[in-house]
């Protein structure tokens, strides 16, 4: 057998949601590129932003990354940018995520290699948040980008946010962009049998992290009006630390205290294959169980 | 989004597990082909058998397998073959069994061209069976395979038993082969926190599709000596219809009769990802759910 491949997705957020020729340019080193899978872009143009969705190799990622960057702070010009999605880049930022046989120190490793080519070949200074941050203040996208693009030639000469990667101050054009390696979220949200608003908003406190619940759920109700039903909406940060059916039978226990009974769920967006493993492995008791008994875990070795 | 790719597993069975040689040419046409995946190859000399198992989009296996078949009749006297395991053929059997994005009709015509190009190559005579039999005398191997390779000389003259290509005549050394198309096997074994073999008999019985059961579960009770436990030990003939949740869900309420639980499972060998994502989306309740919503599935595209 040979070894496995590792597997890493990428999440780059560009500054241009409205000219279909940048963003066709901003796209093509993601096309017909050995070892890179495009799997999805979406543009706003309220936000004025594209979001790309890639899969791939480390290696071939780094490079199709990299060279889209190049592209984005050749074609847009922050000066002009005008959005409703808070930015600071040309490219705003790049999360790495490790899907398959990657660990966090790699994706870790990796964000960072992008970061020093990314200012090496275009003078565009980079930030690294989430796992990859140098320090606790820089770990929260928000934190870093308050004051957006118009606020970052002034916050970049404050010692305390001088770029990872970078000087006291902006690319004129471009301005500043975080890059960094976090866990896949997974959109996981769970239904009630009841409309009573307040029942699910105990149950989402009950369950997450902030107020007492599991440490990487992020959790709030809201009402399904069409349904007349309510629902804890969930954002697990951490699936390999908090698994999906922990929460659901959390919510299935503190439903009951209420006479309230969980009547469905549903992930939102992609998942990794991993998190729906955990939960077969969990409910049907399985003792031993490699992902690589999974006949498509074998087509990726 | 590109069309998703189709994959087809195929598990062919030659008539050598005793030489080293012969074994590497037979297993060459498989290794290094663009669309093939070799997964494995287990040779078991009392049996004197060679079982190969590959993974890959439909054109290239039709193309490998039929190499492989070429080199097996080359090098395999089968008026020389000794072995435990029942065979008639020095390619005794090749199992297409859909995998992802094939249909059950697709794996069909597949076993047909392979078996219409192995007869027209090397003049080696085809029974189609399972799903490709066009006769219901033809569908169970064992069925096909009776009187083995001595046998099958005189078999085939009997106007019953034409093979579906070829006249009424054994290939002199390689004898006769069984093609066709089948639904992935899935080995799943439950363990109950009893050692009374006679309740997981019992059980085995009220599960299993002969004497009552679910329609695509065969199903036997074992010791399990060193836990001091017993096993219900099924096979899993079409995970798609009967799902692995009815089955230990099932075992579970019929356990309960004994005052017995279950206290744990496996799976054996490989699975496919479709088996599992479906006790996922059951137990946690997902209302809908894509299969094109796994991660490493948009890869495989």
């Amino acid at each position: 057998m040979g070894s496995m491949k590792k597997i890493i997705e990428c999440v780059p957020n560009f500054s241009e949601g409205r000219d279909l020729d940048k963003i066709e340019k901003i796209v093509t080193p993601f096309r017909g590129r050995e070892g890179v899978k495009l799997l999805d872009y979406q543009r706003d143009e309220d936000h004025n932003r594209l979001v790309v969705t890639i899969l791939g190799e480390p290696e071939a990622i780094r490079e199709a990354v990299v060279g889209a960057v190049g592209v984005a702070v050749d074609v847009i010009d922050m000066r002009q940018h005008q959005g409703q999605h808070p930015r600071m880049g040309a490219v705003d930022v790049i999360p790495f995520i490790p899907v398959r046989n990657v660990t966090m120190e790699e994706a870790v490793e990796l964000s960072k290699d992008v970061a020093k080519a990314v200012w090496k070949t275009y003078r565009f200074p980079v930030f690294l948040y989430e796992a990859s941050a140098t320090d606790p203040m820089r770990k929260d996208l928000a934190n870093i980008r308050k004051g957006q693009f118009e606020g970052m030639a002034e916050k970049l000469k404050l010692p305390e946010w001088k770029p990872d990667f970078g000087e006291g101050q902006i690319h004129p054009t471009a301005g500043v962009v975080a890059i960094g390696a976090r866990m896949p979220l997974v959109a996981f949200n769970v239904n009630l049998d009841t409309n009573n608003l307040e029942i699910a908003n105990k149950i989402a406190k009950a369950v997450r992290h902030i107020s007492g619940g599991l440490r990487y759920c992020k959790a709030l109700a809201i009402a399904l009006k069409e349904r007349n039903i309510v629902q804890v909406s969930m954002n697990m940060t951490d699936f390999t630390k908090t698994p999906l059916y922990r929460v659901v039978e959390l919510i299935r226990i503190e439903a009951k205290h209420y006479g309230v009974n969980v009547v469905g769920s549903e992930i939102v967006g992609l998942v990794p294959m991993e998190a729906l493993v955990d939960a077969a492995v969990y409910y049907l008791g399985l003792e031993t169980f490699s992902i690589e008994q999974v006949l498509e875990a074998r087509i990726m070795e």
